[in-house]
């Protein structure tokens, strides 16, 4: 068996029930998640070319598009759906490779859930198995790939994407292995356009693309044995400085990677959510206000300076991948979620004169979900933290109950409280429910 | 500027009359090759997956699908017209970088043109900037891209897709900017999955992508302001070996790649085709009988090798990608069409008996579109010949006359001779039309 029909094997032949219960649980928190950024993701302006698009494509199909009404093929529904699920970089992160798994796996079971007689426990198994598959992916190539310049949700996430709807269609492991041939030469996405709306397109091109392929193979479109580990695949290919055999199979189904994903609680680069923790809880403890700061000063990871060091973003979507934006933000109003990254608060006079007194220097010593940070106040006085574990990493993972509060915050801009908390039933009873007609025709707008 | 927004200048702000008549004439000789290609792939059993999909997918446009009646979005259209351009491997090539670039673009300028008002000379005009378009980009990366295992036409293709589906669609240099980066950072399609129905969807990625990213920027969706020269940018991330901006922008507008386009004379990877002439040519002028053949020995550029060794092709898109199997149906059947590429060909008893006494020597003095070839008889005579060029390679391309002869056939395999003759009409005339609607009305099944 070649790399790839290892991987399959693994995906077509392991029965729900071998799954274990947290993770079935962890599919529902990310699922509801999805459904949360999504749904304030369809209200921004930013989604409008998307949504107009989709809208007059009029595709024949029963899958839906989260937050409006609209009904289309199950390949554009996952596009859109996984384009609004990462549009606010509010969504989730695989940590060992900053891969974020939901976007491009779920709104891709989900349309093929949608679309085919499934029960709900069949589709939360499908994305266990589908996220599995993506870290695996990423976890092989980490950290060549990313340190490439790949963006790892698009490109990893294609293979999770056609795995978990490969699984919904119930695809064979000769089939999957073609399905991921089609999605794998495909996998897509250049860090180049980070800041920018290309960036979580990557999430709906995977999605849609793994979508296809699984139904494209299904009909008995070709592909290679090996997309993967052969010459021209994707390790040779896109990660020509290393890869690893034993991240992609070692003890499949004994170790999950889907244990080391994690949750945001702000909606922006992940690296930078330590920084945050900080400064809201010096903020509160003591009382502070923005006119007293005279400096912040973080001793960060360094991948806070490689990805998010902008010191003067120009639009709100820049503001996400700017360190010194969201610690000033995280001061001024306490919060990071999207309303935090308006091109208005980026602009904002206050935040702005706080955003110029944020620094940081990297210590190579401090893990990737710490800080130490220090605020200098006007008087001279120093008040300072140090966060060990950022909320939502695998150490500090978000509550239940955070997350239903972030959940019923994000769905409360476009639902009404009953209709919220009706969803949020409807998918934390999707392990009993027949099918996920009951959530899909809830999400609708 | 920036390289891209040098690249998007000229495409946007060429005027239609300073485009040379040789490049709007080799314009409608390939739009004239891939009808035919497209048409006769729309009758191979490959063709049915995508099919039909397409028509489940119904939805709502006016882009035309060649071979069927079916009317669609022009994004799917153009996927699957660059599929169809694609499948046969019988399209054309820009012979520096083995870029095969109608069916890529020409799907995409198609489908914008077929959705909006524009003329027939503007639209061969927009192929003739989105061609260029691709052959710079592929030219840039030349030869560490395709070296390192990506499928050229796939990649460099769709900023070629973009630019030619903007043109038409009338975007400035700003909006064409943010359309190469949309289009440019899903660039994909990998080697490993040549001789499978994954090569051909690469073309067809390209098209539906670039024509998607033309419409997605007119609408306002963001993107980078350098996908091509950024740090993450697509030199950087897709080819790490090398890049060449001179290859990108020299003389833009002055020297143009289009000239080394060739249209295929057969339907098979194109560095065999020298061996494929050699052949037939002795096989013609000595009366060769299969039984009388002992041995067939070519002596070949390094590519023959790296390309197209397989010694025991198992189906007919392998055999494409087979010299000896090339070599072999040239023999028996004294030509490569498609039809010489099907299974039952494959495993034809003849046909294989002659394919196990093929053998290729590699000579770096050998150029890409030449080969010395010699075949020994059963009596140990040795007759011998020397293509200097291929037909179809630059220096001794297909004549208007050879093209019709293909294109009759191919077409003729699916439309009655009359309107092989009309649909040919139309297209030699386009220059003259007031839009591509006579094209697309007959090109349809």
């Amino acid at each position: 068996m070649t790399v790839t029909q290892s991987l399959t094997d693994f995906v077509a032949n392991t029965d729900d029930a071998e799954l274990p219960a947290w993770s079935l649980h962890e599919a529902k928190r990310t699922l509801l998640n999805l459904l949360a950024v999504s749904l304030s993701g369809s209200q921004s302006e930013g989604a409008n070319p998307l949504l107009h698009w989709v809208q007059g494509e009029a595709a024949a199909g029963n899958a839906t598009v989260i937050g409006t009404g609209l009904r289309t093929s199950p390949g554009n529904a996952a596009l859109v759906n996984g384009f609004l699920g990462h549009l606010q970089d509010y969504d989730d992160t695989h940590f060992p490779t900053v891969l974020h798994p939901t976007a491009p796996i779920w709104p891709a079971v989900l349309a093929a859930a949608e679309t085919s007689a499934t029960t709900g426990a069949r589709t939360l198994a499908a994305f266990v198995l589908g996220a599995e598959t993506a870290c695996r992916v990423a976890m092989s190539v980490h950290p060549w790939h990313y340190d490439a310049g790949w963006h790892i949700t698009g490109t990893a996430g294609v293979f999770g994407a056609a795995a978990g709807a490969g699984r919904v269609l119930g695809l064979d492991s000769e089939a999957l292995t073609r399905a991921l041939s089609t999605a794998g030469t495909l996998a897509g996405g250049v860090r180049e356009v980070f800041g920018s709306q290309a960036k979580p397109l990557h999430a709906g091109h995977a999605a849609e693309t793994g979508m296809r392929a699984a139904v494209w193979a299904q009909a008995g479109f070709t592909g290679a044995d090996d997309i993967i580990g052969g010459r021209r695949g994707f390790w040779a290919v896109l990660s020509p400085n290393g890869h690893s055999e034993e991240a992609l199979l070692g003890d499949l189904g004994g170790h999950w990677e889907l244990r080391m994903n994690g949750l945001k609680p702000y909606a922006n680069g992940v690296v930078s959510h330590p920084i945050q923790d900080a400064v809201i809880e010096l903020r509160n403890r003591h009382s502070l206000e923005p006119e007293q700061v005279e400096a912040i000063e973080a001793r960060v990871h360094p991948l806070v300076l490689e990805l998010m060091n902008r010191a003067e973003p120009r639009r709100g979507l820049e503001g996400k991948f700017s360190f010194q934006h969201c610690a000033a933000a995280a001061l001024v109003d306490g919060a990071g979620h999207d309303a935090q990254f308006s091109d208005a608060k980026v602009s904002d006079p206050l935040i702005s004169s706080v955003r110029a007194k944020v620094s940081a220097t990297v210590d190579a010593d401090v893990a990737e979900d710490e800080v130490y940070l220090a605020i200098t106040l006007s008087g001279g006085e120093r008040v300072e933290t140090h966060v060990e574990h950022a909320t939502g990493s695998p150490d500090n993972p978000m509550s239940d109950e955070a997350l239903k509060a972030k959940y019923v915050a994000l769905a409360g801009e476009v639902f009404a409280p009953e209709r919220v908390e009706q969803l949020f039933d409807a998918v934390w009873g999707l392990d009993e429910a027949p099918d996920v007609s009951e959530v899909t025709r809830l999400m609708a707008g």
